[in-house]
């Protein structure tokens, strides 16, 4: 009688896992679309006065670091964003601990705008590596929530659907390639900028690709 | 007759305040995203003019009060989010009455980036005391809303799905700890703003613990 | 056959009728939830120089029309969410111009922050008139906009779900208030802004009344 | 055998395609509304001090570029998200590639708060040609961007729903008048202002109309 009324709390505890988990999607999908959207507040509308001799064209055209930021921060976290919705494909459902993660993991994703435009500013000042620092280190930070969100859910298979025992671990050996290569870029920018950009641009292209590990469910045949 | 279509008129009130339960959740977890998203445009790019000997790196490690800020003001209404849901579990249906009381709750919440900035702004400053004052007052105005979004719910458990009869009055006494704490804090901020937020991050933990009153369908065994 | 592919065809036109009715609720909710969240950018941190003697105590004291017209701003969006959900509760399915007439609507809503910004501004200034005639002028707007809605779908019960015959000219009669009281509103603001605005809050508590039409559903026994 | 499970691991695949087509939907939406609620940032509360004669009444009169690009902008964007429903309407499942297609045209959109500003501070300036030739230029963007999603999706009918072979075609005609008619508008910037623009108020008023293309299953009878 015991294990049965455990069995059926457990059943509960199983359903609401599995809502939740459907809340946390579309709080999370909400959070990304409008920190994607904040983005565009960095451009700022040139003033009227004091233009220089090539007017507006002249100005527009010097904001390129503007332009390039954009573009990586835009890009970056609309891959994160796709990685983000095959990660929680893999689950279950949810728990206590896994929403505080994930919430860590949104607040890292909020926080983007900001370096953005802190890099878009001082990119061609002489504190340029300072910025492009504190940009590739606001990525290593996501990277780190990533792995952490991940690590919770996979460990003993404690949130993964079934028929993703294989994979798993291909997923996690994946997924650890970001806190490295964003803290080698974080590293790199102090000597070189440019080197250190190049690095979130490659790292952005490689987590774009799709990727199914082996072993999982859609690779029959 | 009468008493029969009365009873399926009721049910035609009861399917509607299930279906607008479901907007309201949606509604909700909007504005909760947004507002945690806004949080972020408190970091103000600093002028490339007028950089200390430090640089940008000096002025960035002096802006710690907004570091700090945006992570307790980020934590707390995530926090208040997950406790909003666990609240909608709790929660059968909703009614008119419930929809403006809600939306009270989510207005004190879209508040938050404004003292968030405050107290950034002012925590170096003699009027700390005001600033912290500012923003504990508007977590105790948060948590005042909750108990009363809970107390309307669970009165005569007016709109409680059954099988929390016994929990309802548990959940009662902790939301109380809320407006109380908060509003302790509020007053010691003019004597003490480090004791102040301490306690508006031990609250934050406090709420962030995962609660079943006893009693509740899920504590079965 | 013919008519059987006319019954078919309609039949699909339905079902992508309702579809295109969640999707259209969704994309409302998110715009009425950031209208609402938007407000709190209204509110400026002081300059930490050139405080007065009472410090930023007094500072904040003074922004009391800011503290109003939020307070106002808020409260009728969200008294226009709710009345724009029973409005779609009416509502079966929706076609292509309704679309576009919610469109507008939405539009008129997206655009509060501006009159309440300026109002909070201007409230004791020598202009305080023109500002209140604008943000009255809005109310205006956004209300021609619901009856459009409305009256589009209620013409010949175009849109309208089965059961509501009796309802819907109560509902045009009481949404026809709305233009007429806030234009009254917009002209009286040029001889008192007092005045202008006690209307707007009369209005929004008016509204914010449950109402259900003689006739409706719901109404059994 | 080997067969079969190839077929049932299509079978998941397809599932998941639906499943991702909905969440995508949802962030489109999240960021087509945040996109259009964030344009009422570009106007600025005048300052209290160095009103001309006329007050605050001559100020806002005279802001009328804004209310007019505010106006194009608003009601773009709100074509392009009622397109952008009617197209995913003819899409069955999506692909990898396709979220970021759509990523890319969700980019282009989240960018037209910017150029519209420009448009509105520049009109009446000696650079205005510069500012509508961005801002015609983006359109012109968005709308390569369509038609990127548009053909990916339609490429052999990749991830259409049947029933729609012979539309199809129709619609690739149609949507390729986005991207030619954009481009003149933009030439035609440098020569006028009033001609480009017209040509944008021209091209919004011809999307917005209703349109399905013969043979599409809804035409029957």
């Amino acid at each position: 009688m015991t294990v049965e009324r455990s069995d059926e709390s457990a059943e509960v505890d199983r359903t609401r896992g599995r809502r939740e988990k459907r809340r946390l999607e579309a709080f999370s999908d909400g959070v990304f679309a409008i920190a994607v959207t904040l983005l565009v507040l960095e451009f700022k509308v040139p003033s009227t006065s004091g233009l220089p001799p090539g007017g507006l064209f002249e100005v527009l055209r010097g904001e390129w670091p503007s332009y390039f930021a954009y573009l990586l921060s835009f890009g970056t976290v609309l891959i994160m964003w796709v990685n983000h919705h095959v990660l929680l494909d893999y689950i279950r459902e949810v728990d206590h601990a896994f929403l505080y993660l994930n919430g860590l993991l949104l607040m890292t994703i909020t926080l983007v705008p900001f370096p953005t435009s802190l890099l878009a500013r001082y990119a061609d000042q002489k504190d340029a590596h300072v910025a492009a620092a504190v940009y590739c280190g606001l990525l290593t930070l996501i990277a780190i929530a990533f792995n952490l969100v991940w690590w919770y859910a996979a460990h003993r298979n404690r949130l993964l659907s079934t028929g993703h025992d294989g994979g798993g671990q291909a997923v996690t050996r994946r997924y650890m390639l970001g806190p490295l290569l964003y803290l080698v870029a974080t590293g790199v920018a102090f000597f070189s900028v440019m080197a250190a950009l190049l690095i979130c641009v490659a790292m952005a292209l490689f987590f774009a690709l799709p990727y199914r590990p082996p072993g999982s469910q859609s690779r029959g045949g």
